[in-house]
């Protein structure tokens, strides 16, 4: 067979700068993945007492090396928490790691662990338990941060403040309402949160290279012992699947756009033209020279995490794109996207839990802004409809010309008489006052989910229940 | 109040092009969404039937007014289907063109219609009904493809291949258990289908502009005509949520990350250096001058698929980024891009199911392949361990000779003889033979998941059940 | 060969829905591009006028052809334009429509204008003409910003408004500095466009399929006619680049963002809260019962095409992705998603040149706005350290005693008396009230690049001279 | 003025697991860029020695303090690079540990360093000139790679290897051409590095915190003394621009997306189906018990790369989406994305350009694979229209036939007889054999870019004049 290589330019003149020494140094650096999956220590290690004691029961290995196995592997824990393990990158990684200190630990029993698995379904296993309980700690930040919500809901029932629609004022709602509007959103976020886990509940480790094995192995008893609800039924799948990863990286990108508009919201709030609430010094900077400037920095630093989970998912849906089955080494891209979006996902959520807590609402700034610009122009036209009987549009028309002269009077419409608003038009009487104020406005949305107190206070009840 | 402004070059000098005429063309452009939301029609007026029917019953508006509505939306239903109806841009949207003909159709009555709504609660409710409908179209979709895979997978359970990691041959396993790694991502795909509709399944109408109304509605009623699980609970979340979008795009994007990779899998195994599959002409183009020369044109546009999905995701991510509640305008971008990846998901799922059920399946080129490179060499090493009790590493040392020799002599594992094996280790006996072929390689595999024949049709048998 | 095949369901059983007619009704939709691809017809006419009039100058096809051809092409163009020209999908694209009507209306000689070209050269050819032409549009739409900015700065050198940092008032500076930060974001945006014409512009005619061709051809001559640099150097990179359309998406992305942020603070600007700007009704919409309400739709809909035009890029960035050379079918996909950004980006520009000219600058509120806060804090501590020697730190000690005491007084710190200054640090004398207004504090700041009127009208003056 | 907060739980209540100690805890993880930016350290100190030389040359700080200043930071620089500077996270940032230790070092001369520039202006420098940096690096890696590619192009201008469409073999090319199409791919990534670092090359130092500064600095000097062009323009711009962080961004997705093409071609054409090329063993990983068997681990970490560089970019566009001016703390997101896409896009060209140095080209396979599948067809066509003046719709009927005759005979055209092809079409001549080679027939395309050995050789002269 002829084949011809190339290799005459000596490495200095080749590699320059950082890889001078070549070939190998690039491919260390490339290759290595034990500078971020000894973050999995903890479940490899794990799994490998769940596949030893299987081992055993299933006769494949004998009792004595499953327990020396099982007490080496315990020694490895305890060595790497206390931080007396030397992680090597000439090991590669996480994997290896364990296993070469398990050889040193009890010696050639150490290599019977191997037996009927791969590092590929070992990968698919540690990642897939990481993620879990990744998703089982998010559960519980975001019960957290709803349960900062429901608190402040609950003391804001009542509190009055401007309904936004394009940023501009429309109708008066209630803060506890807005408040729970964020319980709606972090409520579906969690409910994602759990079919998450209920997707990839299924234990990997059997799957071995990609085909399976001819051992009497028992894929169901190390499900059990690592807490999965059953084993996977695809090896070939079970090697090339990053399924599990993505979908954590889709939730937390929805996740993380709902934090951000909060995180607008304060930011927002927090200037001294709206001035809706002031930030705890915990959570903003502020200047030695200008006492009353304070920073929202933690909120402007939770919008961007977005960015950067959002990042995270698109280099992951990138990776995968158009790879053939089964396992490909480009998958190994995929642990340090999910662990900096987990990262920044725990972080913005115990800041804004933090944030929603101790910020101080203004509720006098929220109520003076509420009233300003003709918000309840809505509920005298609404009340012309169903008081008075006018149709639609002539009460439209009516509204238009009681602001209009309000506008010109420089007051708000409560503060016209009941005879310059008859004169407008003379099916007006004075239980239209009812409505003009934004008190009453807000009482009177009483629709199921609308802004009343009442109803705030029931939809507060509702999750109250569920949490 | 001192303000100045700014207008003195004339329309022409500013508006330069395709905008000459100025400022009310552009606005025009950038602001109608009737080109793409008239695709909401039958949704906008379904809700609207089920709004007016509610109306009346509560006894809001005159049930002859409720009938006359009632009969003019089904008459623009029809003009609309039958390709009568003139949509117009002046009018906006697909809410403003179907009120405007209603109005045209049976007067003052029209007006009553939008009693206790809104523009913003009825987008959010003929969207979320159109992707609930796109949804359940999904699931039957990946069913089908799923149906695909499994008849394709009960035809081959016995059909050896290569199992590639890296796209090197590592293990033989059966082309039927190749497809069963399908029919699990797709599976998963609609697992998330199906609890994507169970989170969205509430109904917005009623949300009014963002705080509910005053007026006495039936938010229950309006949800069960429309067939919805419940009403939303937060007025101003239902009007400023677009999870129900988002989390379609991520289901999207994942699904077609999976299709992406069996559209790379046919693209090579098309190739003539692989020739695994051929085609029908049905999905390929050919060249009338090379008849041997079929391109893959609809594997390599499903593959490309992937990229317009994921863009659609990134899309509406960055438009929903730090949106402070409750509507803005931005929210306008949501639709066009779920329609062009549902589109393009349709359209993806229903080439693969064609592709996957016309191809050819070259299973001589397969087993061919599956033989060499020595791919039973861990079997070899397996049955050292298992059957001749040595270690591990002796196992694998002892194979390496074995495959050494075999490349030497130009043949496979299984045409070494019983004494050239015995002459590398003397513990070998004549059952290693059970092990050496392909057939028997995948035939021992016989682990949960694992790619013995038996195996994969437990795995048909248990998907069957579910479809 | 042994091969296998299946297709025993019906059609209807298999092709449910849209796709009843199978796989003949999928393939079309999926394959065919005609109905975006036709946007490049006078691109392709342009291209094969060109081609044809080398061919005949280098004598591969007859002279009397070439006639015959030029005046099919133009009938064609001429028909295109008046709409009278009937595509077909079932020729698939834009190049196989003219090439049959050409031989509808010149008979065989039709034939000769394949000579030496191919599909894969022609589109390549007519899709980056059209990206040169849009970055040309781009190129002018972008200057015509820069200039209503401009305008805006020098009638605005001396308005003074708060400038913010996080959002929060930190030191006063003019409007006219303001919209000059805009004018380098669309300067360098403007430069990019440049670049990107300058790196795409290679004449790709005569790649072929992608090896070139055993004519004779002359690519500098079809080069030089139709507008570009130079003919590409490699034939079968010209047929796999799409480095024209990922760049053009990419300079797209950054003029969004730049226009995004303008865009959101229009938005801001609106608001009751702040009231900077009033936008014209031509680029807001207003609320017949709330006259005051005005909604800034077009800034909001600007601010969305970013997410709009990052969704493109991330499509073809990933559709690339890992595509093997030459030509692959996912390319098909490129042209959507450029046509599609540039009309967002088209529209953003037009309509964010029209809201500049147009807008109200509300001057009275953005110069109370400006004083608020103690905003010349920063002023004062400077005028301690260069006037009065004072050390940086003790400057702001000084510095925060005063605004502790003007807010305690409910004041201004120009509203100080000289003795109330003096009691806090003897050093201090009357000069000091020459920076404590903000008018004072822009014009000092008269560094390169600074907020002082002088300096904005030095930058005008730089940018004047260069559009 | 009416306030209320609300914080009544206690901290282990509020604040489970990691963040038990509270919001300081979150605020300090979230806020703290010093991990990360530290490694700016070298640019901070460099720009802040041209700063307090620029001071002192106006006469703004006295020259001893200005000689103190220096000393302090470059004992600094030396304690940084020998691993003996204690970096704090309480300190925040990489300008405050400089600016801390430098106050230790030489006192209260340290605090005029701070005059007349801000952390806004300072930050933007570090970063500018970071990134200006490593565009350099990137340019010189990139011609490395050019390097590579031309040495292999040279070597085998002659190598004939199949040129393939859809990965279908289309026409015969030479491997040296296949090459330059490399070439010109990075080639033009190069271009766009240079054009990147013109646009950047202005310094920002000097804008201060936004407004510019009433100190009589000079700008020009410290621009010069940095290496940049000139100072920018507008202080406002200055600190809320980074469009030079995007648009490295940008450049890197469309080099690595070259990349994974390269990637993707060495994955395939190192299975054993293809066997083209054969990585050395620095590049690739192997299996003990399978020696044939050669992962191409880097190739297809090269290949997932390209999937976070796009997220890197994806996420800094997203966190600059709609940013009000001037600086805002979302944009500390910007390094970690930079740092992390440099490292990436470094080791990818490095990797890269060592397996194509290393690389076996295996000839005799690419030879065979060539010739394959009647790759000559077009050839013939072309004679026929060329040569025998057919037209080219008969010319490709005789060729079909033709094709169709060598297929039955299990033959290729080239081994077809004279009799035969003029029993199919008499105008054939002996001549026709001139092109039935897959040497003559990359011979004969001789167009400028073509295949021809001739041509590439020219193409390689052209790039090694600019390199």
């Amino acid at each position: 067979m002829a084949e011809d290589t190339k290799d005459t330019l000596t490495s200095n003149q080749m590699w320059g700068g950082r890889f001078a020494s070549g070939p190998a140094a690039i491919m260390e650096e490339i290759n290595a993945s034990i500078d971020f999956d000894k973050k999995l220590y903890a479940q490899d290690i794990r799994g490998s007492i769940a596949h030893a004691t299987m081992l055993a029961h299933q006769g494949i290995i004998a009792a004595e090396d499953k327990d020396k196995i099982v007490h080496g592997l315990n020694t490895i824990l305890s060595e790497i928490e206390s931080g007396r393990f030397e992680f090597s990158r000439r090991l590669e990684d996480i994997h290896m790691n364990v296993e070469a200190r398990l050889a040193d630990l009890i010696g050639p029993a150490a290599g019977r662990l191997h037996t009927a698995r791969s590092r590929n379904d070992q990968v698919a296993l540690d990642f897939r338990l990481w993620v879990k309980e990744e998703l089982q700690k998010t559960e519980i930040a975001l019960t957290s941060l709803i349960n900062a919500f429901l608190d402040r809901a609950e003391e804001h029932a009542e509190t009055v403040m401007p309904g936004f629609t394009h940023l501009q004022t429309a109708q008066p709602v209630t803060f506890g309402h807005h408040c729970m509007a964020y319980v709606e959103m972090f409520g579906r976020d969690r409910q994602r949160v759990r079919h998450a886990i209920e997707h990839l509940d299924e234990s990997p480790i059997g799957a071995a290279a990609l085909a399976g094995t001819g051992y009497n192995i028992d894929r169901h008893m190390t499900a059990k012992a690592l807490g999965f609800r059953e084993p996977t039924r695809n090896s070939i799948d079970t090697v090339s699947d990053r399924d599990f990863a993505l979908e954590f990286l889709a939730m937390a990108s929805i996740a993380a756009t709902h934090l951000s508009r909060l995180a607008e919201e304060i930011v927002i709030w927090s200037t001294p033209q709206f001035g809706f609430v002031r930030l705890s010094d915990a959570f903003s900077t502020g200047s030695s020279i200008m006492p009353q400037k304070k920073n929202p920095d933690a909120a402007e630093l939770v919008r961007a995490k977005t960015g950067r989970i959002n990042g995270s998912l698109v280099a992951l849906l990138t990776v995968m794109k158009g790879l053939p089955l089964a396992y490909s080494k480009d998958m190994q891209e995929d642990k340090e996207q999910v662990f900096d979006a987990a990262e920044s996902l725990e972080l913005a959520l115990a800041a804004m839990t933090g944030m929603v807590r101790d910020m101080t609402v203004r509720t006098d700034r929220m109520k003076a802004a509420a009233g300003a610009g003709y918000s309840t122009a809505t509920d005298l036209a609404d009340w012309l409809v169903r008081e008075a009987g006018l149709p639609f549009r002539e009460a439209h028309h009516v509204t238009g010309r009681a602001v209009a002269l309000a506008e010109g009077k420089g007051c708000d419409l409560a503060e016209l008489s009941l005879g310059e608003l008859q004169a407008i038009n003379p099916a007006i009487t004075a239980g239209v006052f009812d409505v003009l104020t934004v008190e009453a406005s807000v009482a009177s949305r009483k629709s199921y989910g609308g802004t009343a107190p009442s109803e705030v206070r029931t939809q507060i009840a509702w999750w109250r229940q569920r949490n």
